[in-house]
């Protein structure tokens, strides 16, 4: 039967299933799908053994990548007559059950450990009762609800937002005055070296204190939480993402960070917090302090909880930029796949309620309460009246050509680093005195400098606030004012600004993955604002009469250019700029210089969030299905055998089953066949683990299956113990109730999305993309369950750069 | 059987099909498929006969809303507990084929003449060798090409709109010069009756114009175009609305509507034009021209189709108010439903490039070229500082409920007329002397009102450039200007304030549906400036010491009430309004005062394009499927029987049921069983009606089952055709070759999404909306396919408020 297409046909991990004849009812010479799965099968996949030999040797550090990258390639072949001998029977055997060979830290592997978020509503009885009972005011009353907790989602992201920048500005304050008093103290007695160990001092102190934070407290509180919001977005679970402990941890680590005057920003946790704070919220419970509020019950699932995730952290970016529309489309650029406009509609809400409330805090802690003009705590400065000439584009895109080259070394720089990290940097002390040393390394650095180029005395009669405010806290953002506004006749020499941009971009390129709570925005735009200004002055010097040439927004576009190589957020990166200047009419030079920036970079390699994902094992999924992959059919894709459930079930199968696999998902069949481990029987509906744990804790079963008595079956029961479920091991059952059996049928999802064997992977990764989903069962002509597709099933393919040409590869799954 | 809820069992049209025990395989008495099948029959439907014979009756006028709107309502029960007499045998019968009692001009009527754009992609195995021959190679340049297409689609919509605002601008200077020299004439000699005749013949005679182009040679060109755009993009063809003759009918039409002084404006249209720039330059070729340029083959498919189409209506907005952001919320906002980075991305490029090339272009025109400070045609002035209070949230809040209150009414009122013209001006001539009328009346008030108010000397020394400028063309938007800019203390007295408001209010919406090609957003936001300007002079009266009571800024915030009022828009005119306006201060304030103005306005009746939508009968899906519809299963929702062919099908059979069904999808089946007209048969595909005639007007079958040859089948076929297939009579087979048969397999579509009949209403819908099919398959327990869902049959279910309550209720069917 060269009709299937039986991709793991030799895997150990998952033996042939070659379902008989008689499984497959008239799947006889007339079948149709043979003209099809016949095209599928000729059109094979040139892949030769070679591949398989070099896995089996033993890699060095260099090679790795290129050559773990992939096992099986599907080519793109320019001529489309393949030898007949690669029939499906010849297919190279998948090294997934050989993970020995594979070494962490290498952007090939996927971990099984992340679960999916699932957006699809279980249909079940249960909760089509409670839709007939309570009718429409229920429904009405949750819409209104969800509208109440976004806006306290906005009000609270707001004020925590607040919270890191009022500790930020008073703790350098603090410190600056203390400095002051010693240089002034050394000035008079003619040293130097005091201050500069006081210097290293109130830098090491507060990044030691993140760091044994980060490292000891919670672990996922390091970096920026961008990326892992993003996975989180993407539907997938990321353990401990959204508890408050993690929020706590995050924010003092921040505030730390940035005091110890590490190359970091603060706004990348920002939209961390916001999403702690959404699923905080919206849950009214909370793991971390074991409270639950009994409030907003209705919220507990995936799927509500994601739409509250999304707001926060649009609310997160509005905060930090004040940019409530760039929030929002951050939120839908890096995750929501189903555009609802109700949905957005709130999101955008919150994160203008965000916004609001920050601007009435800061501005009244400022002294100038009911202004409203701290728009965000990015400030950019006044761009109102800058525009731009027509000739001027050719620049940017010159401009956005070199920060995509810029952010690829950058995040290829990064890359190496965190491979480095992933792969011996394992202690705990080791993480934190690395953090220190880098804390050391950049006081240094930055004391040198202000020593070297005399640019501002140290700590003189400077009138401004903070005179060395390049390396202190939130003078940073000051400094960004001061590279763009400051004409070249100013403090700025051209030489102190070349310098300043090769050590901040070393610096912050060494300082992202540290073990520390940081973002990555700020660092990058001041080092594109310092490239973008040298530009500016090679312009003011070739057009001295010119009106349009400002150096600013040359210092501006660079700064976009920079953080457009790095981090390549296209359409929301944009509005996040055009908001946060206040200038509309730089919003197409800005694109344009973001589009060459990620087009360029994407030449090279990916966004450093998508790397950092990758090197996490995250199986997340991209917008759109591989390329080049219909010739991939649901046979080849799917985990098979699947473990399924008879709708009437014995309670003693259930636990063996729980306990021996980790399967999360179970179709629910009829008349199944138990021969050699294998059941198989006709989709009658799909059951969860947790749903069966939950029915199992609370004794939802009978002792005959005759007596049936569904009385203590409510969705109460299953929203209370969402989204930590207990173990097999912990339900107790006894011997004797191990004879009694469990209906299935008014818990499990009665009518789950599943496709046909002959399903090409487009259009798989269509239908679980498009709709959320965690599993979807595929079947074959008679409706029977084969097969079951995962996300990381699909995660598994992608289109990666080999030898100059594109191909459909395939990750490795880490058990 | 209580298990099979099949709701058109006693319709006529589709007689009753009760699968027989033994094709329904294992479906007996243990099957789980029971349990929940029993339940939704359980919690029945309570509807009496009652409704039946209300249709029965013959309908008046004024009860025709309320008791047309449901024949059987699904009551939110607060209970549960339903007798068990109500079961699916005693289901009441529904009238859908009786539509002698129901009248056009409701809103409860579905037209069957709407067919669905196909979103999913036809994987045969054609689409399946080209991949694989053209490799990666072919999906990299065909992503070029995308963005090239979008560049000129931005390109070519904003020279459009710079045109018809020129073509304007230019005409009204014409025609005021022209009245200018009458009414001096006339000063002299003491006349007025001559000047105001000549006013009269000045506005008459462009809308004579306008309105004959519009009913005789294009109608569906009339008002604004943004209902037909928002039916496109939901997913539903609109016949002819994505022409080139549409579209010049439509620019000259509202030139001509401008200058002849309605209460129109020229916004709306553009975006229109838009949509059809797009739709043209994307194909590379025009029905209307019959040429087809060889260009773009490739994207010739609905789904490439309206992704361009998106791209076109975001460079409408965005040269309409100078609003990229707001453009590319408003396609996604209107249309689609599947988020998309890479699309959205080119979206916004398109609207940037539009938004820049308007700018140069005006620019040019006003002599200032290279300036670029023409951000777009909607010329709100400068809101840069304006600030707001905390304390005047409260009356923003006001204020929108206020502009919801007025947009219900506005809404009510134009859709009674709107029912009054469908039933009643029916004739050509009638409908271009309505418009004429309509100018009579408008030039009419105009003049009287400004010999009545004497606020400006008519045509007098006045030296702004026009002075009656509230009623002759572009004027308007300096009216706008005008309203909100000048001090109470300048030429606008209360009085005439007021005068203006009631005028326009009713002039604008008697204007809305007439026979010529018309914008509601000016007279809506010129309505709205009105009253904001009033409740601003009422604030300087209350408060006239406080800084932040800015008279300007309420008469935007009554604009934006009064707009949010009558098209309910939200996210998308919310970012519209801040681009226009430049100021992203007021976001808030804006958002509030939408948010109001939609909830207020929606507990009254839908946003104005919404009725007239619902009013054209066209099955539009909503964002969400209606709420309380989980106990709707797939077999009530589906059409059944269903044609089905065989993979090998004779010619004779396809040519007789193309001719004498309607239907555009066929399911392709095995061993069809022929038994009353009736096919069963495992699925195995779906074929369309387009790919049938084409098959066979190209003679793609074979003598005799056994000789294949798929030599001829090339996707070019199929391209070339699209989008207006032939007709089953223009396609002539002889009648021996009826013999002939045809083998279907290598252009069906070999997997297409299927549910089960199980399946609830909301399961399907989202399948449907999300993934933006057009047919869905619908199987039994054997994968037998036993009916077909398609938009219209989803689109039937709406709530609708009753009696005070929310009902499920259902839309009739029109053939």
């Amino acid at each position: 039967m060269s009709g299937e297409v039986f991709g793991r046909a030799n895997d150990e991990r998952t033996p042939l299933l070659r379902p008989r004849q008689e499984d497959r009812g008239n799947d006889d010479a007339s079948n149709p799908f043979n003209y099809n799965a016949t095209s599928s099968a000729e059109m094979a996949i040139n892949s030769t053994d070679e591949d398989d030999r070099v896995l089996s040797q033993s890699m060095d550090e260099d090679n790795i990548l290129g050559l773990l990258r992939r096992r099986r390639s599907y080519e793109s072949q320019e001529g489309g007559v393949v030898s007949s001998s690669s029939l499906p029977g010849d297919l190279p055997h998948r090294p997934t059950n050989e993970p020995k060979t594979v070494r962490t830290g290498n952007l090939n592997l996927l971990s099984s450990k992340f679960e999916s978020l699932d957006y699809d509503i279980c249909e079940n009885s249960l909760l089509i009762d409670e839709e007939r009972t309570k009718g429409y005011q229920f429904i009405a009353k949750k819409d209104l609800l969800r509208w109440v907790i976004m806006i306290f989602i906005g009000i609270f992201t707001a004020l925590i937002a607040c919270c890191i920048d009022i500790a930020i500005e008073e703790g350098s304050g603090v410190k600056f005055n203390f400095l002051k008093k010693q240089v002034d103290q050394c000035v008079e007695d003619g040293c130097l070296s005091i201050p500069f160990l006081y210097w290293i001092l109130c830098n090491l102190v507060p990044v030691l204190i993140g760091s044994l934070l980060v490292v000891y407290v919670e672990p996922v509180a390091a970096g920026s939480g961008i990326p892992q919001v993003k996975c989180y977005l993407n539907g997938v679970k990321v353990p401990r993402i959204v508890r408050v402990k993690t929020l706590i941890v995050k924010a003092i680590g921040v505030t730390c960070s940035v005091l110890g005057g590490l190359a970091v920003g603060k706004e990348g946790p920002m939209i961390h917090s916001g999403a702690v704070v959404a699923a905080g919220l919206s849950q009214g419970k909370s793991t971390t302090l074991r409270k639950d509020f009994k409030l907003f019950t209705y919220f507990r699932e995936d799927h509500e909880k994601r739409d509250f995730v999304s707001g926060g952290a649009a609310a997160g970016v509005a905060a930090a930029f004040g940019a409530p529309v760039g929030g929002v489309l951050f939120s839908l650029e890096e995750g929501a796949s189903f555009w609802n406009q109700s949905l957005t509609w709130r999101i955008f809400f919150c994160s203008l309620i965000s916004t609001f409330t920050l601007n009435v805090v800061l501005s009244t802690y400022h002294g100038r309460p009911g202004e409203l003009t701290y728009s965000g705590l990015l400030n950019f400065g006044k761009f109102d009246n800058t525009s731009y000439d027509f000739i001027e584009i050719p620049l940017f895109i010159l401009m956005g050509i070199l920060g995509g080259l810029l952010g690829a070394l950058f995040n290829h720089l990064n890359f190496k680093l965190t491979v480095f990290r992933i792969r011996n940097i394992t202690k705990r002390y080791v993480k934190v005195l690395e953090a220190v040393l880098v804390s050391a390394v950049t006081a240094t650095v930055g004391m040198g400098m202000i020593l070297y180029t005399n640019d501002c005395k140290p700590l003189g009669d400077d009138p401004t606030k903070y005179p060395v405010q390049m390396y202190c806290g939130d003078g940073q953002y000051s400094a960004i004012g001061a590279i763009w506004f400051q004409t070249p006749e100013g403090s700025h020499k051209l030489t102190s600004i070349l310098m300043f941009f090769a050590f901040y971009f070393f610096l912050s390129c060494w300082t992202y993955g540290l073990s520390v709570s940081s973002g990555l925005f700020i660092p990058s735009l001041l080092t594109g604002a310092a490239w973008g200004r040298v530009v500016g002055m090679g312009m003011e010097y070739m057009f001295p009469d010119k009106s349009w040439v400002n150096p600013g927004k040359y210092a501006l576009i660079g700064a976009a250019a920079q953080l457009g190589g790095v981090v390549r957020m296209t359409i929301s990166l944009t509005v996040i700029l055009i908001e946060a200047t206040g200038n509309l009419t730089l919003g197409l030079p800005l694109m344009i210089t973001l589009l060459m920036a990620k087009w360029v970079g994407d030449y090279f390699n990916e966004g450093i969030y998508d790397t950092h994902i990758r090197l996490m094992g995250v199986p997340i999924l991209e917008w759109e299905p591989p390329p080049l992959s219909r010739n991939i059919h649901a046979t080849e894709v799917m985990s098979t055998p699947v473990i399924s459930f008879s709708s009437v079930e014995n309670v003693g199968r259930i636990i063996d089953i729980l306990t021996n696999e980790r399967y999360n998902g179970f179709p629910v069949v009829d008349t199944p066949m138990y021969n050699d481990g294998r059941t198989f029987g006709k989709i009658r509906g799909l059951i969860l683990r947790s749903q069966l744990i939950v029915m199992l804790q609370h004794k939802l079963y009978n002792e005959t299956a005759e007596s049936w008595s569904h009385k203590g079956y409510t969705l109460k029961l299953f929203r209370d113990a969402y989204p930590r479920y207990p173990t097999i091991q912990q339900v107790h059952v006894s011997d004797e109730e191990r004879h009694f059996t469990v209906d299935l049928r008014p818990i499990m999802n009665p009518s789950p999305y599943s496709v046909m064997h002959s399903s090409t992977l487009p259009r798989i990764f269509k239908l679980f993309r498009g709709l959320g989903l965690r599993h979807v069962i595929v079947v074959n002509d008679n409706n029977e369950v084969v097969g079951i597709v995962t996300r990381k099933d699909l995660a598994r393919y992608r289109m990666e750069k080999h030898m100059g040409n594109m191909r459909l590869s395939e990750l490795t799954i880490l058990d």
